[in-house]
């Protein structure tokens, strides 16, 4: 393990010690930074001729990139939307004694970077020497601020530590802005950019862009100051240049022995989706120009504050592993990093500003993985407006479902704007159970938040939609009485085109007994208003009779004789083996087995019949989850980084204690391990939110039970205690958790009802209660 | 219909009448030409700058084309195999008193282009006036020989017919090779070739190039002499240009009224697939050279005899009918274009010489609908080629299923050289019934031409592989004591990953009953030889019983209520509509319906119980044919055009007549009638061995049984009669049917026992029998 923990307060830091060039783009990933608003990958500030990502992303900025298929399908989509990488705004160009600076080259004699999760700093410390034998220590230190979403500091400082010659070293700073950027995955290696404006002065540089076709336009402005130890040189003369997309200043000094010599850059970057065109670059400029009298140190106490009241609404404290430790902070971290919520045109990308990798387009990950994270530990208003973000693409989701001759709503399985961008049949028209997703985290906000006026406002309308959709997918099998739902893919992707899903046909089932539900629900505390929405969304009295008689006569594949639910029609066709029985070379099937012995393996990639236990967990007893998951578990594979938290989560529910804790470590510290051997490429955030839950719902067993919070806790063997900050329904909770017993206080608020264990308890302002477990 | 009849002559000719510059496309597509060595296009020789599909194609000649998927899985293959488009060796610059000929300027006042399929010779004749008021006939003609396979004949007159000014015009010739071509389906618009050398003298022109990878060389040598009247103008001075890829020699002279102006050019092309690399350009200038004192009308002379002894053993001539007549000359003309057998390295692409689409590799289409053709009007060294082609795979295809997890041999669906070239992985990895094809060629040929040495010397080796791909590649379903295969696609693409689909549970089975009984015969007839095979092979006892083991539970779904065979499990779970049901603005399906509603709908793109009931129609009665086809025929959409076929056989087969005529009338006339809208990409090649497959499989009922020709025919009510060439173990027989009798004469041979709707006859050397029918 190269990211060690130096010592307890390592719980808060990602530390590499030694520079190893060959996990550099792994390291890459790990250390990005982001606010929601943009972020970066790690890369250096000086250049980097070695083995580099070059990334710098900007939420909702992306290019509609031409898609490639193998075989082109009437319906697939035209184009892939990307996540862009952009203007380069990190950049110092270094010379010592005139020569490069690059880690390729220059072979560093201590290397070191943290990255500081509880201010959200990256700090990398380094120390080289020169063929004149001069010793420079370098500190390179950057934040993307929490406090003004716009803003980016970096503070490089060079020291020279060794002089044996006593002549002192020319060391010259040259920040510049590169726009001449590409993404690594362009299908055709197609350039997204058009050149704007750029422009170099005394006190800034800028270079403006804009994207073709989607047309967004981007700015980034920086300003730059010199520092001797604390004495400004503000004297330097700068050298200016400025080409296409490019802007830079060059200054150039002489440190002696035992000196300092510090570049602190400010970036700010704006882009059309806040400002008219015109003003897109006059608002960066005043945004740097409003920080001009501030140093690094200013603007990072802003920032660290910011973080500091995250971190007091969210964090996990495990007492007893420093690694578990570690690996959980590090996801909540970049869970936060990634969606502020502010933004309701914004999502979740499964890389976050961590990678180009799956187009950073939003998955039904956010509704199933993600949306509890937030539930629990942010303002309401952040995951409703995640749900917001679909009601915006209620439209385009009708429009989707009509090009495949349906009717209502179907959410695409990989959007940026509420088009579809998946192109794979087996996924793009047949992984359909994603409409689940979307109607069910109306009804899980709903449940946690109380928020019923959010139902009239907006849900009920996606309700009503995803109902017509299902209405119209549904075959009716008259020589058996049933409905069917033909031709799917589940969430287990290692089946494709099977029939009767029992996920996907119990899902779609329970999406109509919700919306009728609310129907119902509605029509008794308000009739008018009842009316009123049955008219507006013009539900027919057929509509009606016939979603219950879909509910009535829903056809689920069963196997009797085990009493578990079969994953499909067919399933119990194929020849059952334990992952066990697989050779380890093998593994993961996905990069060792044709697709064909995939799909006719039992294996399963990630929760599918449990994904629906986990959901509907309300409606199913512990009986029936623990015969299905002792049916399902030993074929799995989680071969999806959402897999695991699933089963972790039921293992604790049926008392399966030390597989739960197994399952919750496969998912914990992926990134930091980089076990799926791809997080150079980038983090894998949403499965971040899955480890969450793997604490929260699993070992703490949250669960929401007629609108009161029940805890059925459990301490790992592993550890002393955990605890967890929660949120609900205006209460600033703490539970902690030890082996013996579980303690709830409450921080300001007033009396909250719960349950623990099946007891009822209450947590009174500024109070604490404690109960045996 | 622009394709007229305008006399009962023009059953050997395809005749336009007119210039239709947006039929263009389609009509180079109709009018290429070929002799199975090389072939093209129907483009003009003068320059034209409207649509049009420049190809010249050599066969065996591909390039390895990087493929295109949207997601990669492992095992797809690296490369889609194209055929090239080469060299254009037919160029003719032409001017017309300085100003060049182009029929999309100058619009013709008479244009006429004739295909004569019975002279395999491509004629076309216009007239233009220019603004002088001259009136210019142009008749150009080419053939692209069949008496010697790198040799190609254009011959281009120009005659002043008209000229007001009475002072003649100039005209300007300037044949020449143009090697600066491109593919059109290029995946990343790339430049298959690379330049080796060109040359132009007095006496000819030269270009010589070489494939990127794949190194073909590949040199078109080409002279020509021109000819006023019949008097040649030896004397003209040659103006000579070369440049990179391109090599041409300009002629001028004047022409007065009356007089006739012939360019008669010769193109030899040879490749590295003959000759070493360092002969290739030496050995077409020795072949045109040979033959420097021919005109075009003594090389035409060669041609047209090789073409009129094809057709003495392959014509059917249907009376009554001259669309029909003219439909089928079309097919057998372009399947003997495509494919001469000689070449065991060759195969028959899809779209032969006219086309770039699906790469000209080869598919099951060979065995399973191109060889009954071949055997039946062709020498059987041809379609023991077509086999040998396959055994000269089998090494690759012991990797593809190696590259799978499976043991044995796994053929490709698309090859070239033996490798995979498909990327859709419903296809590549699960289309597997292409194998029982392969296998079934083996019977087929072995049955029709009493060849049983074949299996000795390379059919059993290619059969026992087939058996261990398939042993290995079911699944034993203990719970039900069965073997199944799971995961396929059958024949019928519009289902893809089903389970036990019928046809290929059947023919899987089929493919090990073939072989043990093979291997019973060869134990009865030869021991020794039975052994040393056996060894050879390194076939066990436990394999051998493990074959009989599938072949004996052997699952097959069915449907018991109806008596049909179920198309594969689930299959009585769709809503069943008959194609009627489908308003005719969504057919084709696949052009309007997403895929996953093609998928789950029952509707059937080309036959595959039926492909079954077909292929082993000597194990079915009538009447589970006819049950099966009551079944099928109303849900199939043939959106292949290799499906009506084999219904219309079927048809024929359980007697019903104007079904069988109407599924007939589908392919009959594909590509003239262009009713896939697609013609312009190329021409239907594989289907149109179907279609002569459904009048002498369908019509004339023939089949072999227990080692005898046998005919059940009967005349559709269209038609007053038909007959048709037959070679059959060295018997060259004509069939001709009429309303009440079939008469089978013999061309010399020996006596040939027979059967007619059951009865026995034998006809004798140079004799005939009648039958009623």
């Amino acid at each position: 393990m190269i990211l060690k923990l130096i010592s307890a307060t390592d719980e808060w830091c990602i530390t590499e010690e030694g520079f190893h060039p060959e996990r550099n783009r792994v390291l890459e990933s790990i250390t990005s930074l982001g606010n929601g608003y943009m972020g970066l990958r790690g890369n250096f500030e000086e250049r980097y001729s070695g083995d580099s990502l070059q990334g710098t992303y900007i939420a909702g900025v992306y290019y509609p990139d031409r898609t490639v298929v193998g075989w082109w399908k009437v319906g697939y989509p035209e184009y892939f939307a990307k996540v862009l990488n952009a203007v380069n705004f990190i950049g110092i160009d270094v010379k010592l004694a005139g020569k490069e600076l690059n880690l390729h080259t220059w072979a560093p004699q201590y290397f070191q970077r943290i990255l500081d999760m509880r201010n959200g700093e990256l700090v990398r410390t380094f120390q080289v020497r020169d063929e004149a034998g001069r010793l420079f220590s370098i500190q390179a230190k950057r934040f993307v601020s929490k406090a003004q979403r716009e803003i980016a500091c970096i503070s490089y400082s060079i020291s020279l530590d060794e002089d044996p010659m006593g002549q002192g070293a020319e060391v010259t700073f040259r920040p510049y802005l590169d726009g001449d950027v590409r993404n690594e995955d362009a299908n055709y290696g197609e350039d997204f950019w058009l050149r704007c404006e750029e422009s170099s002065t005394e006190s800034h540089q800028l270079v403006t862009m804009e994207t073709k076709k989607s047309h967004f336009r981007v700015a980034a402005a920086s300003s730059f100051r010199v520092f001797l130890g604390d004495r400004e040189l503000a004297e330097l003369e700068r050298s200016l240049t400025v080409h296409p997309r490019f802007a830079a200043a060059e200054v150039e000094t002489v440190l002696q022995a035992g000196e300092t010599l510090t570049v602190e850059k400010t970036v700010a970057v704006t882009t059309n989706r806040d400002h008219r065109d015109a003003e897109v670059s006059r608002r960066a400029l005043e945004m740097l120009q409003e920080r001009a009298s501030f140093r690094y140190s200013d603007l990072f106490q802003d920032h660290s504050e910011a973080w500091h009241q995250t971190w007091r609404d969210s964090d996990i404290v495990i007492e007893g592993d420093s690694a578990a430790q570690q690996g959980i902070r590090f996801n909540i971290f970049h869970l936060h990093q990634t969606y502020t919520g502010e933004d309701p045109r914004l999502n979740i990308g499964p890389k976050g500003f961590t990678g180009e990798k799956y187009g950073g387009s939003t998955y039904w990950d956010t509704e199933a993985y993600c949306l509890p994270f937030y539930l629990s530990t942010s303002d309401p208003q952040i995951p409703r407006n995640l749900l917001l973000y679909r009601y915006h693409h209620l439209e385009k989701a009708k429009e989707n479902a009509e090009k495949l001759g349906l009717k209502g709503a179907l959410y695409p399985m990989v959007t940026m704007t509420g088009e579809e961008c998946h192109n794979e049949w087996e996924i793009t028209f047949e992984e359909i159970h994603r409409n689940g997703a979307i109607a069910y985290a109306i009804f899980n906000y709903v449940r946690y938040t109380g928020d019923e006026q959010y139902l009239e406002d907006y849900g009920l309308e996606v309700l009503v939609e995803i109902c017509r959709f299902w209405a119209s997918r549904v075959t009716f099998q008259p020589r058996k009485g049933v409905y069917m739902i033909l031709g799917v893919t589940g969430p287990n992707e290692y089946e494709n085109n099977v029939n009767n899903n029992w996920y996907t046909n119990r899902i779609a089932s329970w999406c109509l007994e919700y919306t009728l539900e609310v129907l119902d629900h509605l029509s008794a505390k308000n009739r008018d208003k009842y009316h009123d929405l049955i008219d507006r969304f013009q539900v027919t009295k057929g509509e009606l009779e016939q979603w219950a008689d879909i509910i009535d006569k829903m056809y689920y594949p069963v196997v009797e004789e085990l009493g578990v639910f079969e994953q499909q029609d067919g399933f119990m066709d194929k020849e059952l083996l334990p992952v066990e029985a697989i050779p380890q070379a093998e593994l993961p099937l996905n990069q060792n087995w044709s697709w064909d012995r995939i799909l006719r393996s039992c294996f399963i990639k990630q929760a599918d019949v449990l994904q629906g236990l986990f959901f509907l967990g309300h409606l199913y007893d512990l009986e029936t989850k623990k015969r299905n998951f002792d049916f399902y578990e030993p074929m799995t594979v989680h071969e999806s980084s959402l897999s695991p938290c699933v089963y972790s989560i039921i293992a604790a529910e049926i008392g399966y204690r030390e597989k739960a804790y197994e399952l919750y470590l496969r998912t914990a510290r992926l990134d930091l391990e980089n076990y799926n051997n791809d997080t150079d490429d980038g983090l894998h955030i949403t499965s971040m939110a899955g480890t969450w839950m793997a604490i929260v719902y699993g070992f703490a067993g949250l669960r929401l039970e007629n609108g009161r919070l029940t805890l059925r806790p459990f301490l790992p063997d592993q550890w002393k205690s955990f605890s967890f900050a929660l949120l609900f329904r205006g209460h600033r909770l703490k539970v902690t958790v030890t082996a013996d017993e579980v303690a709830i206080s409450q921080i300001g608020g007033s009396r909250c009802e719960l349950a623990i264990h099946g007891q009822n308890y209450a947590v009174d302002a500024d109070s604490e209660v404690r109960a045996a477990i």
